[in-house]
């Protein structure tokens, strides 16, 4: 596994795996890496013949307050752990590389981006899209892998690769959870046992309502309060929403029909940390975790 | 020269092209070709192996009350003109095929999308900058061929291609005048007689700057009066802005320092055409034509 700190010789590198045919899988992420990530690196490898990981936590996606300064950064142990993988590059940019004095370009999706968890962090998804839409100019990847913990982020990438002609295919990979449940997130380090414990009420709600859903309840309201329900129970947790929205447009739906999928999406605080987890209604066993 | 109506067949073609080891050009126009589009062209075949020139009259960058629906059409007329240059393929997609149903993207530049035309044209950078973005993930150019008499837009996609990583290189070509000064537009079709002859308002004021700023005049109110008393005088033709701004951030200067360049900028409606034209003052005989 060859380590890249700049843009100009990750696109040198990527450059040169192209016009040697090679196709490059391409996983973003912000490090801090789990078996969720593991996932995703294994699944480009089967897609793909050179891996690149790129690690880079994005400032321009974190709001004021938010946890920019103390998002766990450990750049040795994720590439120790890389090392054991089908890798071909781990790129780990500076910011003043990525973006530099007179930056000023953004990429933005305004109807997509106030939806969901959109509308409690303005501007995250503008930083998302922006930073993305840079990583596949420098990386220059046939395809690219997202996680589908986060949803919204992914179903509005792939939204934007189509909208640009990135030429980039992206590919959202089922959240790999926890014994218990408790999706796969580096967020999860900053729970104490009690949080741990507590944190359980977000995959407990979306399997009380996928179950709801696979017994024939396909009424938003419903299934909506039943998402509620589980969450609202549990003290020490604070739902931020809970949504059965659409897969197109991200708002919500009245009704799921026949043979359509929705969005079950929950995002809560449990203690001062915000966790999301979502599951596709209708999706299990489809491609792309049933997204797109 | 192969004619291309599709995004797709244009993505395989450059795909092919890319792998033969050409060098791609663009030359991004929306048709009514004029002499200025033939030197971007020439300029392009100097650069490049394929040239490629776009032609599609871009709704988002039009907006309400402008002339979207009156702008100047003439695919085969401009086809015929092509066919004597040395242009590999001409792409011309349907609207539908660049923005289809469900299209939410776009990218934008904040600041200098407000000032100068962005000023009066609110929406219009944002227009340009989304296609222009599409274009080069459907073109996959090397290199991208604009003129700059639209300096704005020119120097505004220089620093969007840079901003996200997009692997093009933008060069802005000098500005193709008519024997009187005129400079080139495919709007200058619109002009009645009486106009077009009113409408050399624009290059006068513009040389009267460049002789002041030659004398030694950097100061940048003395310069803006210089442009605006020489198109003030004229009957019939009125005034939008006319300024002297900073190549980097486009706002006014207000000296321009020893050995460094600034652009002197005029936009005009003469009768009810809408025409633009500009200087970079100490700029001249530099690659770019000293934009950038």
């Amino acid at each position: 596994m060859k380590r890249i700190d700049s843009a100009e010789s990750m696109q040198r590198f990527a450059r040169e795996a192209r016009a040697a045919g090679r196709r490059i899988g391409l996983v973003p992420t912000m490090g801090a890496l789990h078996e969720g990530h593991v996932t995703l690196v294994r699944r480009a490898a089967e897609e793909s013949d050179a891996v690149v990981v790129s690690i880079f936590v994005n400032p321009l996606q974190f709001g004021p307050g938010e946890d920019f300064e103390r998002y766990p950064r450990d750049l040795d142990g994720d590439a120790r752990r890389l090392a054991s993988l089908p890798v071909a590059a781990l790129f780990c940019p500076e910011h003043t590389d990525l973006y530099p004095r007179g930056f000023e370009t953004a990429v933005v999706q305004d109807d997509l981006s106030t939806r969901l968890c959109g509308a409690f962090r303005p501007g995250h998804f503008r930083g998302v899209l922006t930073v993305v839409t840079k990583l596949f100019g420098i990386v220059q990847p046939n395809v690219a892998f997202f996680g589908q913990k986060d949803a919204q982020q992914v179903l509005m990438i792939h939204r934007m690769a189509r909208d640009l002609d990135l030429g980039v295919v992206v590919r959202a990979v089922e959240t790999v959870r926890e014994p218990d449940g408790l999706a796969m997130s580096s967020r999860n380090r900053y729970l104490s046992p009690d949080d741990r414990r507590r944190a359980l009420a977000l995959s407990r709600a979306l399997r009380a309502v996928e179950a709801a859903f696979d017994g024939g309840e396909h009424r938003g309201d419903v299934l909506r309060s039943t998402l509620r329900g589980e969450v609202e129970g549990e003290p020490g947790v604070r739902l931020q929403y809970a949504e059965v929205a659409s897969l197109q447009d991200l708002r919500d739906v009245e009704q799921v029909a026949a043979g359509s999928r929705a969005l079950a999406a929950i995002a809560a605080h449990v203690g001062t940390t915000r966790l999301i987890d979502n599951v596709v209604l209708g999706g299990r066993g489809r491609p792309n975790a049933g997204l797109f």
